[in-house]
């Protein structure tokens, strides 16, 4: 369990590309949690720590994973060397700071945590601490965002309809070329030309979505590939290793996907 | 777990579509527990909370999910910083304080708190709270209530026939329209016509279930988007946000939903 | 895990449609444990109780469960505020008290339960405790009973033969029409008109068990229907209520069993 | 976990049916551990105990399950009120006595327990506790007895070669129609012709199955018979209730048997 | 868990039937652990305490099976009465004094245990114990040997091949004729003629494995009916409880089996 | 669970066969996290120590199995004699030291391990550790680097993507022959021409790979057969146990990989 108190100190860069903030920060006043769907690597994370630093919020990151209790959110007593001392989750950190908790993936988590979710995402917007005998009363600013990956979802782990119908819902996708290309250019410091010509084999990889590939490049491996050039790497070199060993096993795929690379960055 | 003890000021908005509140009334006072089937979001909270505070009764209300033990009900010692103290699960709350004690979507619970539920279903009306050595008797005004949606079961997780045949059981739906607009409005605060299109809309999206989708649109959803559109956002973008995005992730049926939510709120 | 012990004050009501006293009575003097099969709520409980009370013997009934172990029949050291004592569990104590322990749906209990089963089910009758090192050895008056529902038995929950060839065995059904009357009115107090009417009814249901429903209506649902009329409620709601959504998710099979009903209660 | 030490003070009744006893006894005097296989309830536990008091040893029985681990054979520190104190199991207990351990049903056991059966069947003979730093050497008295039932093995629960050819074995069966009569007069007190008749009764029942039964009826079954008719039931029902119903649920089947019990009890 | 310290005071009798030994000691200097593959009962475990005596080493010997972990190979902190100590495991104690370890049919133990002997079988040579935070240097004379049955793998276990090639390798069979009638006779002491009938009967039975046998008989249970025979007991006799019995519950196999015992030794 | 730190004085010799050094060091000082898939013992351990001792970061290895979890990787209260002391776990240690740490077949571990992977593997590389209320922020030197096999990966056990795309990849292989002859020399000390028929041999073996064989002989068994040989055994009995055995259980694969080994060592 990751309990992740981030105190944010610059608006993390994003560049829009519709109106998310607009719902996003709608949602919030209105007190409505938020679940943001999209694939691996597309800004999701970033999207909501540029909207927490925006607005002013703390914000409480989880990782969710199979193992994932409602303990683990809402915290223990620990046993730790000589004592025994109550220690908050970060759901509950989120609900009395009144910040924001993003649950990443929150279709790996296990069941019983849902039953944490449900007081807080209806009209009573409360967190009971049973092994404390707390029940806390979110704040206006208090908001919960879950988010999960509708492409990568196991036959088992869906968000219930009692759950999912308790949240207001966007999709993401990765963000268009010229947003893209600002963002590969902004973390790497690589030139307009680099960027670009990135984008465009990031476009042409994307297309096999589906056909050869699981998932396809993300705009996170760009920034990868970007920034190893940026240090001198030839850009075979880097494409190979943050654009196509990630992405396959499969000696077939890699040279196909390698030869798309040479169309961009012929040798 | 989800120990929840609501003390209740005023009487919840409940508007009844038919004698539900006289067939839970007369279970009240005749000592027989109740259960309410019906689908996610059509109120059965609510019309609990209702019924809870019209009879001035607290309610204690559990979220059921596959780890909820017979412990999470009755209760546990608790080991706290430098002592230990018993600590009432719900069930043994609403026992010992004659009030109701509401188990929404109890088939997701596990086997083991059948064996609580069944002594106090039956004639003898009893708690044995084994770790303490108790045994409660529920006082006349106790009332156990479940809840679950026949939509939505797990092939592995339906009511045993001799748990169910404990309960009188009552179905619930979505509203019909005259009610469910006056929900709208009462909730959201938007004006009476625009609480009609949101209904309209939702009956025509709801004849899609079966065909494209899981679960319809509940009267949840309609509030989200009506308070999205009093907070000033246009019609389309609250509906997709609220309407469309929670009921699906394939990009096919987004549009067609979309297309639907047109018609009743043209660009 | 559910340690009941009810001392009886008074023999409840039990009308006989066999010879099940008598069989009941020779086996508990010639130290034989019982099997008793039957559908739910045709009053398997309701029998033993009475047996309980006519033999004046003290009744410890256990609902068993998935997770019900061995530790709960025998009992466990409880670790409680400021000390550890040890807590019996209902088998030990009717094994101390020379009473009948009556695990009910016994199939239902996890597999470790069968060991402390066995010494008491030979000629050896003896509980063994290992955790406090003591053999108790069973009363005289000491019985067995246990107890399923043949017609809902897991696949993989049945009584292994090793076990169930201990038992001496009698099957149970709904009773005959004229007890069954005299039943309704005894626990609910309608008229014999309304009660007749209400047998009648339930017969008809009856019939159509292994073709609609997994199971019929039990006694126990024609008493609530019979209470919920007393009260004053039309026979049409009360029947709905306590006869028809009890056994059905299906509207169909809803509108099929309510038509019956309004050829016993027409409106 | 059964831990069950039973001083015996006379030798239990056994009729012997071929040179199982001479074979027991070789056994035993080359310190080799025996494996016996029979259906339930044809007398391998009495033969156990018979030849333990003939050879004037402590028994020790143990009655395997799912979930019997090797701590519940060897022993464990238990936690008791105020202390903690060691407390040998089974094996334990008949290893330090030089008696006979007998693993009833032993491959419903877990399969930890192999690890401490394995070092004791082979020349080594000793029984390392590993939690109290113990390795006792097994005196030259102790004898270690298994059995199972070949007719009711789980297809996942079967004893591995490599323990199983640990064992000198032997099968049992039923015990011919001479000697069963003589055991069912013995036990129950029925005179010689009843017991005949009941004889007589169980080899037409014995000839059904594998095709109507899982199992058929055992001379247990058929002791409780007799010790119901002894007490004055009449035949009939004596039969039903320990010779048929507990064989099946089915009806058909049940009339069935009960129409060959009518040939040989006639009303 | 089987933690076993066997000081060696004499060479255990083993007859070799080819290079077996060279290799085994050429391994042991060389510090490249072993893997011996073979079938039950051929005389695996007897090989490695002959090495073990032969090359003056303590041997630990582990019995695998599914519950073995990691900590029951190094050690854990035992709660005993009073106090708490730290116990060696068998692995810990093999590398404190420089012994042989052997983990018999290791593919039964859980896989958290391949963890801690990767650091013993690479060059490495390293037992890390976390709980004490000791890193152990295996001394030069430390040995690693496991074993397993080719013959008798269950489809989920199996030796990954990441650990398996960590390993020099060998395969036993059953002894040739010559030596196993040696083994026989020193074994139990039958005479050379009566061993030579009983090692031409196991030829016989082990050329029908794979036909109606799933292992056939090992040289141990040849010697089992050796010293029953040794002990007086008619060879027929001794054969079926030693040689048939052990390897099948059909009765039809018996029989075939039987009659295969009569021609070596006729009535 | 492993936690091992090296120290290491010197460094291991290690042999590129690409750019492998420079994509390892680049990703190191971009702060790249490094994904290496490839074969059983073709040198992905051997890299990794060798870039660290040449690098001089210390190293933590962790061979991943079925049972890890997370606070294997980050550390526990460890209850030992006498007292609680809280113990890092290799991951921590790394992070702490701003050393290396290394998963090896990272796929094996459980899931809630890839919690504490994600802060770390983007540009957050932070790592909070719950237990202690401890968030430590990665030093400019460490690096994370996780490895697996991917012709021997469960269907149940892959990387998720949205743990994938977190990584830059390379793949490995066997080294091509002029190399591996080298580090057989450098390993064994056998003569030139002995390594070079050796992995001449290798060759010929690897390419019945997914013919007969799961996987092939890696260039540990290499250099075990080296060393044997080095140590005075014939080259056939050396290569039969050190690459033959170890590759399979089939006799018939058995005699045609030594038929292989013949036309490398004849007799």
């Amino acid at each position: 369990m990751n309990a992740l108190n981030e105190p944010v100190f610059e608006v993390p860069y994003y560049q829009p590309t519709g109106q998310e903030c607009e719902l996003f920060e709608q949602a919030w006043k209105q007190h409505l949690p938020m679940l943001i769907k999209g694939p691996t690597g597309c800004g999701k994370t970033r999207f909501v720590a540029h909207m927490a630093a925006r607005l002013k919020l703390p914000l409480f990151t989880v990782s969710c994973h199979d193992d994932l209790t409602a303990a683990d959110l809402i915290g223990r007593h620990l046993i730790t060397a000589g004592s025994t001392v109550w220690c908050d989750g970060p759901l509950t950190q989120a609900v009395r700071t009144g910040g924001i908790c993003y649950l990443d993936e929150v279709v790996e988590a296990r069941k019983d945590t849902t039953v944490v979710l449900h007081p807080l995402t209806d009209d009573r917007r409360i967190l009971p601490i049973e092994r404390t005998g707390e029940v806390l009363h979110a704040p206006d600013s208090f908001m919960l965002v879950v988010s999960y990956n509708p492409g990568y979802q196991h036959v088992l782990k869906t968000l219930k309809p009692s759950t999912r119908q308790r949240f207001v819902a966007m999709s993401f996708d990765f963000p268009p070329p010229e947003v893209e290309i600002g963002v590969v250019q902004q973390e790497s410091g690589v030139s307009a030309e680099v960027a670009q010509r990135l984008v465009g084999l990031a476009t042409s990889l994307r297309r096999l979505q589906g056909y050869d590939l699981e998932e396809s490049v993300s705009t996170r491996l760009l920034v990868y590939a970007a920034k190893l050039m940026a240090a001198g790497m030839p850009p075979r070199m880097a494409c190979l290793a943050a654009l196509v060993e990630p992405l396959s096993d499969e000696s077939d795929t890699i040279a196909a996907l390698q030869s798309i690379v040479d169309t961009q960055f012929p040798a």
